[in-house]
């Protein structure tokens, strides 16, 4: 039953905008509460048997389902008794990071939108994110397309001795150090609750010989005996938070003077897009510029990134732009005057 | 630039369902801070001029209008300083309290499913729905379409004196004194803010010799003066709220012994869908199932709202159905024995 009128071509009429928002919430649940990882696992989940193993609300999850069955994410037997995935599956699963960071990373910021957008609505708590969810959300988006990409990068560098900036749940540096059995890394956080996840992940992988965690803020960091030696540092999804452009100048020459015998920066980070993003075609974009908008934090364009180098201390070799996030670019930066 | 693998015909990619859902909250965002009251009211608006004199945060009110550009519901200069309307601005417009309804009303719902999914995490204080937003977006929700089909159902019935339960803001109530000079009218409702903004708008109206506003829970709703003579009464989107079915029985009888006098009980209420809603062609379903589930709230389908009636004492003599939102029907009862 049709009950829009008809919108532009290739447009979105209301009735789908207002039920993929629905959707992303059911997206970002169903991960959370397995669905999608069961669903990989074994191609089909009970619905009964699901609710009662893991003590869920099945009306909840049945109306979860409903939503996913609606964009033909899952198939869903008339009785609701049994779930396959459907022709969506795939993608979406491949994609249920970008759900979790957007709706359990920046939920309460999305809905708070009209509070905040107000001068006198500002500051004090109005609306937080998740700072968790973002962590670990990021990691997930990351692996979608990004990892990838870093690996080709760092084939051809010889290093043995690798810090990671903003190393959330040191996922990236576990990776490389199972990668290369000679290397030793740092990773840098400024969450001490993110840095409690590490040591946990970094002992369960047994590398807590060699990857030691330093709780750090980056934009007022020293040199210290744990970076002595450090050939690679790697920078992943913080660098936004550095600006405006003077504070991220002297942070990239602090960054500089911290690792003195680093000789590649591997700056990973989303950039604004000057132009309006577009509806269908590209993910992320949207979300990140909105919600950072809405923290009040500025968000540089790829032209402003590569007119900050220079002034920084580093040369910029080359670009490697990822597909997914859209708008995501690895540089790397050597020190400037070695080439 | 494509960077989504291709989904099946006709079914929305990730990047589209993770911008749909940045959007509506930028809708719901747009809706409050008067960007589309301003819109239809000039056709078009000026950034700086607008967020002055609404002392917004002009990257947060930017980044909204972004969000509406990707979705052409407006057309954004490059220089981002002047907006107009864009060729989907009428139907979102149309649609905006749907958006307000979902974000505004239920977006803490939506961000804590996982949560609230969980027997452990049901009960306390753990995700509420905003119950000045969902009364304000309903009566916005029913102007799109229901209040045209109401109009005109009531058309031939003979009443001078309606009493509306749940009567939120009265502006059901004072729509039909306005049409009807000599009728008089009893808003019922149960909650004192509710009563409160009704109250305001009667007086507003010049109308308050004419509706009496009567704070009261329709389930345990008894026989008053104020009702005596009514011949109409009205009850619009609380009727789900009388189940499971016991309750709505003793509530609907409860009804019909408080108005000795009713002829004619217009219950109009979105019931649940036997079968999977669409994704893209029919508008609110999803977003009702899927919060009122969260909520522990059962929605009766339209067979078991049928099956209701005989037993509670009222004929359906009719039903109505509106086009948006989807699923949504006027029932038209008259006390059982009556034809």
């Amino acid at each position: 039953m049709a009950t829009h009128e008809p919108t532009s071509d290739g447009v979105m009429s209301g009735a789908a905008i207002f039920n993929s928002a629905v959707t992303a919430a059911a997206i970002n649940a169903a991960h959370q509460l397995g669905v999608f990882g069961r669903l990989e696992r074994d191609g089909h989940l009970e619905v009964r048997a699901f609710a009662l193993a893991n003590a869920l609300h099945r009306p909840t999850l049945e109306a979860i389902l409903v939503a996913l069955a609606s964009f033909r994410i899952v198939e869903l037997d008339d009785g609701r008794e049994k779930v396959l995935p459907g022709p969506c599956f795939a993608e979406i699963s491949r994609l249920k990071g970008f759900f979790y960071w957007l709706i359990g990373g920046y939920g309460e910021i999305l809905t708070n939108l009209p509070t905040t957008a107000r001068l006198a609505g500002r500051g004090g708590d109005v609306a937080r994110r998740d700072v968790r969810a973002v962590s670990i959300a990021s990691a997930d988006m990351s692996a979608v397309n990004v990892d990838g990409l870093f690996r080709s990068v760092i084939e051809s560098l010889t290093f043995d001795v690798c810090a990671d900036l903003g190393c959330g749940s040191a996922q990236r540096l576990i990776t490389m150090a199972r990668q290369r059995p000679e290397l030793r890394g740092v990773g840098v956080d400024v969450a001490p609750a993110a840095l409690d996840v590490a040591a946990t992940a970094v002992t369960a992988a047994g590398l807590a010989s060699r990857i030691t965690l330093v709780e750090a803020d980056v934009s007022t960091l020293r040199r210290r005996p744990d970076f002595t030696g450090v050939q690679l540092v790697t920078c992943f999804f913080l660098g936004h938070d550095f600006w405006p452009r003077d504070r991220c100048v002297r942070t990239l020459r602090r960054i500089r003077a911290a690792f003195p015998q680093a000789e590649h920066l591997l700056l990973c980070d989303t950039h604004r897009c000057a132009a309006v993003p577009s509806a269908t075609d590209q993910i992320f974009s949207l979300g990140f510029e909105l919600t950072h908008a809405a923290m009040g934090q500025y968000l540089p364009t790829i032209a402003e990134w590569r007119g900050v180098f220079e002034d920084s201390g580093w040369d910029c070799v080359a670009e490697h732009q990822a597909t997914i996030p859209a708008a995501t670019v690895i540089f790397h930066l050597r020190p400037g005057g070695v080439s």
